[in-house]
């Protein structure tokens, strides 16, 4: 299933692209002045084969899964705080949640991996384990498994794209997540964990210190191929983050539009696109993390977000915010008009 | 009446600003996670007084004006597109009409100083003259007319809340008003003017050497004194650039926020801010202009914009984006909960 996805992600349309970039070079205002916006209009209508793309139908996509190598004091808060707040994306409390409808865009939490049972209904369950394993005495997960919360991700984003969504974002809850990322990020760049591991949710410099050696041991002892993923994620990743993972990969086999959150989506973002360079062609950024190595993350895919709103939260609050953005910028080409049509000369 | 307004801005509550730090601190979330989110929301509950705030009512009031220094060629288009762009605002086909359409905002325009007749019913008439005077040559306008221009503002600023809209943003439309706008923040900053002149609207780069000539000129023949604002402004400014230093004036002294824009909105709001350092409690940034001199200007009033959109319209276009992201402060602090209604530890 994971390679029928791969398979089937085309290249979005050059026509519709070079059609939409003539149009906004020829709109009421000096070329290039109105910056991202243009930039993401061209990308909406290559995606969507149209010169008024829209941006309504917004949905959110937060997998969550626990992580064994929290016995190795990388967070600084108790593992259940992944159930409590999975279930609490149900009741709309969580960050997410407040943005979410602000948005006016639905949650789909899934859990593909939290370590405990879900106490309420409208989780959807596609738990895989109960948590990885520590990958500091080995790998988080098989291979197998690997690929089976990728092909999780693939699912919820068809099954988004099903009831209608064409504007999907990814996030994720995890305590301790951060760690996995970074053993990636320095996996794929061949970066010193030092350079890529954070302060996560608040850790002190002392525990950064301590998760900066057991992001190294990780490698170390799991040896993770840099030029296979599926290895990487097995080895060193987590179950949501391979989830995410495949939400990219089943938005962009669906022809449909994703939005990138923070730290964390962007190192699922970067897995999707070494599976198929063609996955980068739907991808949306964001906002620029606060966390170590978000800035080189963001590198890797060449993302310039065009949030920089300090934030460090995950569960896809800073994609949430692109939703009104991206539909400003559908506005900015349907609304305004041409120095044709407008009898005027050049700006 | 500049005075009467002067004289009424207070700082805002500093007890409700507590009060909502207290609660972002224990919603559901890592202290400091949601970044910029949690500035805007302690900010709005400061000047609402609530910690239920809101940010729905929207304006964008939008100042057109002329400028004698075109003479000087410091622009790549002719001066009668501020004249056709100010009618197309109440048409709804420019960049700002489009983005204030997909935040369902209000948009004031307002004739200021255009060099000819609005030809178009729904342009507000304030016109004090047709066009500055040329500043390369002498003073722009006279103080009476300086003080005249802040006073549009105050009143337009009014007139929107008095209608109901407590969310307010700033833009303008006056080509060639970067060139003032540079002069001024020379002037203010005592920088020279090859430090704070850039492109514009697409001006090549002999056209920005001579532009800098011209920034540099003005200032050595009119001799503004950098502590009088009113003596900059008649000197090196615009009618338009002085009315949104009146806008910020006028929602600071009834108790309203104010987003402001780009490169010349930042100058407007820096003069403003000097006239009366309270009125800075009611300024919210949005984004980073890529005109040259943009960062100094923000510096200069410790603004750290939340949006990078590579944008360089004006017309209040980059503050207009900044509505829903200001609602969605909003949200965080109503909807989350915290720890102690969640039931679960600090994360």
């Amino acid at each position: 299933m994971l390679k029928t996805a791969l398979n089937t992600i085309m290249p979005i349309d050059k026509d519709w692209h070079n059609r939409a970039v003539v149009r906004t070079d020829n709109l009421i205002k000096p070329v290039g002045s109105m910056g991202k916006l243009e930039a993401f209009y061209a990308q909406l209508c290559a995606i969507q084969k149209t010169l008024s793309p829209q941006a309504e139908k917004r949905a959110v996509l937060v997998f969550s899964g626990d992580h064994g190598v929290i016995d190795e004091k990388v967070a600084v808060c108790p593992q259940d705080v992944t159930l409590k707040q999975t279930e609490n994306f149900v009741r709309g409390y969580t960050g997410v949640c407040a943005l979410a409808k602000q948005a006016k865009a639905k949650l789909f939490p899934v859990d593909v991996a939290v370590n405990a049972e879900i106490g309420i209904e409208g989780v959807i369950d596609r738990k895989i384990a109960y948590g990885s394993n520590n990958i500091r005495k080995g790998p988080a997960m098989t291979k197998e498994q690997a690929i089976k919360a990728i092909e999780v991700g693939i699912e919820t984003a068809y099954l988004a794209v099903e009831q209608g969504y064409n504007i999907l974002a990814t996030g994720e809850m995890g305590i301790c997540n951060t760690t996995p990322s970074a053993a990636i990020l320095a996996v794929i760049t061949g970066r010193d964990a030092a350079e890529v591991t954070g302060m996560g949710a608040n850790l002190d410099d002392e525990g950064v210190l301590n998760k900066i050696e057991v992001v190294r041991d990780a490698i170390k002892i799991n040896q993770p191929d840099p030029d296979d993923v599926i290895d990487v994620l097995a080895k060193v990743g987590g179950y949501e983050i391979a989830a995410m993972c495949g939400a990219f990969i089943g938005a962009a086999s669906k022809g449909v539009t994703i939005v990138v959150d923070g730290f964390i989506s962007t190192i699922s973002a970067i897995l999707a696109v070494k599976l198929n360079p063609n996955v980068r062609d739907y991808l949306i950024p964001s906002h620029k993390s606060r966390e170590k190595g978000a800035q080189l993350a963001l590198d890797v895919l060449g993302f310039e977000p065009p949030l920089d709103m300090a934030m460090r939260l995950g569960e896809g609050s800073g994609a949430t915010l692109m939703f009104n953005i991206l539909e400003a910028a559908c506005f900015m080409g349907i609304e305004m008009i041409t120095f044709d049509e407008a009898g005027i000369g050049v700006v």
